[in-house]
């Protein structure tokens, strides 16, 4: 046999789709699992496309959808997005998706390189694959509330690098990026002189933050600097994933291009489907109101029931999923884990990890679903393990110097002096306190925290009405279950009871995770207080309580 | 800004649509352009689509489509092609065309070869291009009566070569390549281990010969040589060109890749349309019938009017189209004159030049349209050059020499004793008959023939009850009119009128232009009266009457 393509070795699987496939052939699934809205359509969409096939109106359009679909595009998003563009820069696709594939297709080259969020949507990177181009992840971190970094986004820039994508409201996390965010990210495609695809299907739904449009940034779509394409679609905002309606805005004079590559790959799409799309986008808009006000309904009461049990999660900002941390269960495996929570708990949800290397630790519950079904999926996630903090014991100084000593040995070179004061837990627990968190169930040391006595200080960086931490150390083994950040809010709670108005801690520069641990807390550096040059390097912090 | 993907660059803009668009601008318009059935669709087919849409059956599918969707189609290609498959080689797809652009994703990598058809449908090149790819035309000609020609194939394939396009019945020609013409193209695609696209989505439509897919050729789909794609589309059969429904038939073991790509691609198509065609396919095929009446009939009509105007055609075998020679009056650019005649005349038609290199001088009719409208279409071509053909007159052998000889030279190395019989006008009147072709408007000598007297013979190759002809020459700038092939005619014409049974004649071996028209009339070989070896070769050819 010839061979096929080179590009289609490396095209990779959907570890939703896997789960999706095993769920069908199980019994009792409540299935959470794909980003499909359970709300009805609207009626008189339904109607319209019913009518269409009854007068056989199926005849071809024109590549870039009937004009009543386009004019209406163009009116839907002057009205909801702020965006000003005319019909021949609308082209009518098959869903969103293909919306993306057509312009990632006409943006890259063989062996260009594309940026895409991480934790995102499955179909960006295996767009990549298909034509030939690489896929670039730029993480999305807890740490930094989901929001890109510019600066490590910059460091992912080279010069085959032609596009970023960025997906607010996001899918799979539930984010939406503020104006500042859309602005930031539309000057750094500027300064690389990047092509954005700005992937919007969820625009109709957040709660709060409201949605930005990229391309509404002043001068994305005015033709000084038209870099911006759209995708849109009917298949969520109006419940049609069916229907395959979707729509891409490009830039001006893109119109001959778009019309031979449409032409090319699908000619155009069904008919009756944009019959309907123009009644949707025209007529009322209760349907809309109606699916935003259950999704959020449905947010509320799911992130209420994770508070609840103590599991953490993104609190949702936008379309109608919830990022949820199973790391405390997953062990390093969550792709495994969700086939196994399906197979015994039989709750189908995504694998975080299918999104991307950032989504590791974490599922992707939709929230389209019936409230039951929702809160029921919530209730048999795996309890989450339950911490006690308290003094450290005598017959337990041994054990948690070596504890101490192996938690900073790990991530960090030690020894000398130092290594002599990690270890001298009696000592610290003889002048000050040693906190311990020990796994409720098993007993197990997790990890440790030293305070000073009430009233005194543990070094000259605390000073009058601070409270000062040192060597909070989390056991290598019980990584990924929030010991780090328990012992921190302990330290956080510890300051309050004891009227400290601020809470401050010295570490070394190469403490990163830490350091992310401290900032997400709210920790804000105090450069004032660090090393002198000249003297070895160190970074302190602060939070004001 | 930033570049788009360099392949951008080179997309062909389609010569159809550039008639399609100025038709749309003009009034009364015959619009005999696009390939788009004219009959209406079977009304239980329509009344399923209506019906998905009322019932908001609007939710995704699987990528490869509604299993009841496949499961039809499984059984349709075992009863209508002869293909035994199964629901996981089949995939539903928005109409052919993304089939095509799919099947060619997968097989072709940058910089890649695919063979396709000259003249061919449009799409084959574009997505070549789309794709990075070389689209490499191999000819279709009417000397050969538009079958393509192996040996010539074979000199194209180079070690880039990955694919072939066969398409039968042909859009834009109407031609049906039978059984030994498939299995040859087959053959030639394992001894050069190409992959076989091939694309048969007319075929319910065929008038005589019968539509074989290549697919049901022995190994073609049963594992020991599994190299053949097929699309199929509802469009043309099921008159549902916006309904998007169209198959790709693989060969095993493709399903993971291609569900991954239709995912990235599409996700799935429209959920009614697919309903829709369901019933197409299980149901009642009387509409399916009564269409190949209606162009079988439109095709035998057009083809007797043009007949009756002495208009050169392909005899239409399939599909719904009339491929017609107008190079009497396109003088070298079709689409200039297809825009000239829907400009001047109101018709719009496809120019062949659109097709391929090899489409010029012809344009494509849509005979799936009302019978008057195309009857009318056909009446207001311009007339095509009336050729009278009478003996020379004493007062023309100064001008019939020059000519002769010209005509010879232009094509042919030719001096000494040979170049002095072609100017030997004269002599050949006096001893035989020299025949001439004139203009019957202008009065311009076009070319000639020279024939015995009745009763006598030109040289010892005719025998008893042969007629021998000679020195067929014709004009240089008179070429592309169909004189040789007048004066051919004429030649057979007079043999029948004076009661021989054979026509024979002799060329040199390098005139290979001449071979091709009389090959193409039905004369052949006759190695038995050929020159001796040692002696300069000569090709002999014969038509028994």
């Amino acid at each position: 046999m010839p061979r096929l393509a080179s590009h289609t070795d490396s095209v990779p699987p959907s570890g939703i789709r896997r789960i999706f496939e095993l769920a069908q052939s199980l019994d009792d699934v409540i299935a959470l699992v794909i980003g499909e809205p359970d709300v009805p359509a609207d009626p008189a969409t339904l109607d319209a496309g019913s009518r269409a096939w009854l007068a056989d109106d199926t005849d071809y359009t024109p590549n870039g959808g009937i004009p009543e679909l386009r004019e209406a595009i163009v009116r839907a998003v002057a009205e909801h997005n702020g965006i000003l563009t005319d019909p021949e820069r609308v082209w009518v696709t098959n869903g969103a998706t293909q919306g993306l594939h057509l312009a990632m297709g006409l943006l890259l080259d063989p062996g260009d390189e594309v940026l895409v969020p991480d934790p995102g949507y499955t179909t960006f990177t295996m767009n990549a694959h298909l034509l030939s181009a690489t896929a670039v992840p730029y993480p999305l971190r807890p740490e930094n509330a989901f929001v890109p970094d510019l600066a490590e986004l910059g460091r992912l820039v080279t010069d085959r690098t032609r596009v970023i994508i960025v997906n607010s409201p996001s899918n799979p996390l539930g984010a939406v990026f503020d104006r500042p965010t859309m602005q930031g990210l539309l000057d750094f495609a500027r300064e690389h002189d990047l092509w954005v695809i700005s992937d919007e299907v969820y625009e109709r739904f957040t709660y709060g933050t409201a949605h930005v449009s990229m391309a509404s940034l002043a001068g994305a779509g005015t033709g000084d600097d038209d870099r911006v394409f759209t995708v849109f679609s009917a298949s969520k905002t109006y419940a049609l994933t069916g229907a395959r309606v979707g729509w891409l805005l490009t830039p001006s004079g893109f119109a001959p291009l778009l019309r031979s590559a449409q032409e090319a790959m699908i000619s155009c799409i069904n008919t009756p489907a944009q019959r309907a799309v123009v009644v949707a986008l025209t007529g009322s808009q209760q349907s809309v109101t109606d699916a935003a006000a259950h999704y959020r309904e449905n947010l509320a009461e799911a992130t209420a029931a994770l508070r609840e049990r103590g599991i953490r999660y993104l609190d949702p900002a936008g379309a109608f999923y919830l990022w949820v941390d199973v790391s405390y269960a997953s062990r390093g495996d969550v792709a495994e884990w969700a086939e196994r929570f399906l197979l015994e708990q039989r709750v189908a949800v995504a694998p975080g990890s299918a999104f991307g290397r950032m989504g590791e630790g974490w599922i992707r519950f939709c929230a389209a679903a019936a409230l039951d079904d929702l809160l029921e999926g919530i209730r048999r996630l795996p309890e989450p393990p339950r911490t006690e903090i308290r003094l450290v014991r005598p017959d337990e100084y041994e054990a948690v110097s070596r504890q101490r000593f192996a938690a900073y040995a790990h991530d960090y070179e030690i020894g000398g002096e130092y290594a002599e004061n990690v270890r001298a837990v009696e000592m610290h627990a003889t002048v000050a306190e040693v906190w311990v968190a020990v796994d409720s169930a098993t007993g197990d040391l997790l990890g440790s925290v030293t305070l000073p006595r009430p009233g005194e200080a543990l070094t000259e960086l605390g000073r009058e009405g601070e409270l000062e931490f040192r060597l909070l150390a989390v056991d290598p083994g019980a990584r990924g279950r929030g010991v780090g950040r328990q012992l921190t809010e302990f330290v956080l709670d510890t300051a309050r009871s004891r009227g400290a108005t601020r809470v401050v801690m010295n570490s070394g520069t190469d403490m990163v995770v830490a350091h992310r641990l401290y900032e997400s807390l709210g920790f804000a550096r105090m450069p004032e207080r660090e090393n002198p040059p000249g003297v070895e390097p160190t970074r302190a912090y602060g939070l004001d309580l």
